[in-house]
């Protein structure tokens, strides 16, 4: 049974559950910051995922990380699957715009910003619309 | 015409080119840090690879993440895409060990520690046999 790390739970709010993947927003004001767990039990590195599973993984991480620069402005985005502390498989997609936090270098590290309770109600909400996919990922024929 | 950008060609060695991707080394030898980067003009963010490409693309990093952790025996892999300061898309391939220079903090920020000459050069050589593929990447059937 697949169980979310604590540290994530901990550290994070759920937005929704994709097919594979859930969805959390890290509580971090200072960037619009997400991360992907696969609900697999056992995944620590990037490729313990089921071989069986990887297209679905690209595609979902594709999704979020498309509608997240789309719906941020953003003018770059990072991934990553780190992973050294927390040891869950779980892939940060971040927006991050000039004079952010820790522009130009990497979030992690950095002191978290609190999300004023309200603001973090209706990014969620702004979130789940954006990110549903009523199982309509455009998925191309060669990862298919 | 791809042309690797000046500041990843000053900062690596090159090892060797797959089809899509140059694997290149960084120049530190505080951990084995490969770097991937499409030989395609004008991508910046992961997903500015054309769709066509994408199960190539993550074959590759496949490729190099698998094999870097076998030959490196690494305790956790880190995967990354960032490229706040370079924007030329670059995915960074990184073994890891407990105790290394920054563990279990990111590598990226921390001062390099060079190579000897000697030490380089063996490390290359090692890297191009663990990495040659002679065209037999193991693609599972449902992203082929």
């Amino acid at each position: 049974m697949f169980q979310l790390h604590h540290k994530l739970a901990e550290d994070t709010w759920p937005v929704l559950d994709l097919k594979l993947c859930k969805v959390l927003l890290m509580k971090n004001a200072h960037y619009p910051w997400l991360i992907l767990v696969p609900m697999r039990e056992n995944c620590r590195d990037l490729f313990d995922v089921p071989a069986s599973e990887h297209a679905l993984l690209w595609q979902e991480i594709r999704h979020v990380h498309e509608a997240l620069k789309v719906f941020t402005n953003a003018e770059k985005m990072n991934v990553g699957a780190l992973g050294n502390m927390v040891p869950q498989l779980h892939i940060h997609i971040i927006a991050r715009h000039s004079g952010d936090a820790a522009w130009p270098a990497p979030v992690w590290g950095g002191p978290a910003k609190m999300y004023d309770e309200q603001g973090a109600e209706t990014l969620i909400q702004q979130l789940k619309q954006v990110l549903k996919t009523e199982d309509k990922l455009d998925i191309p024929s060669n990862l298919a």
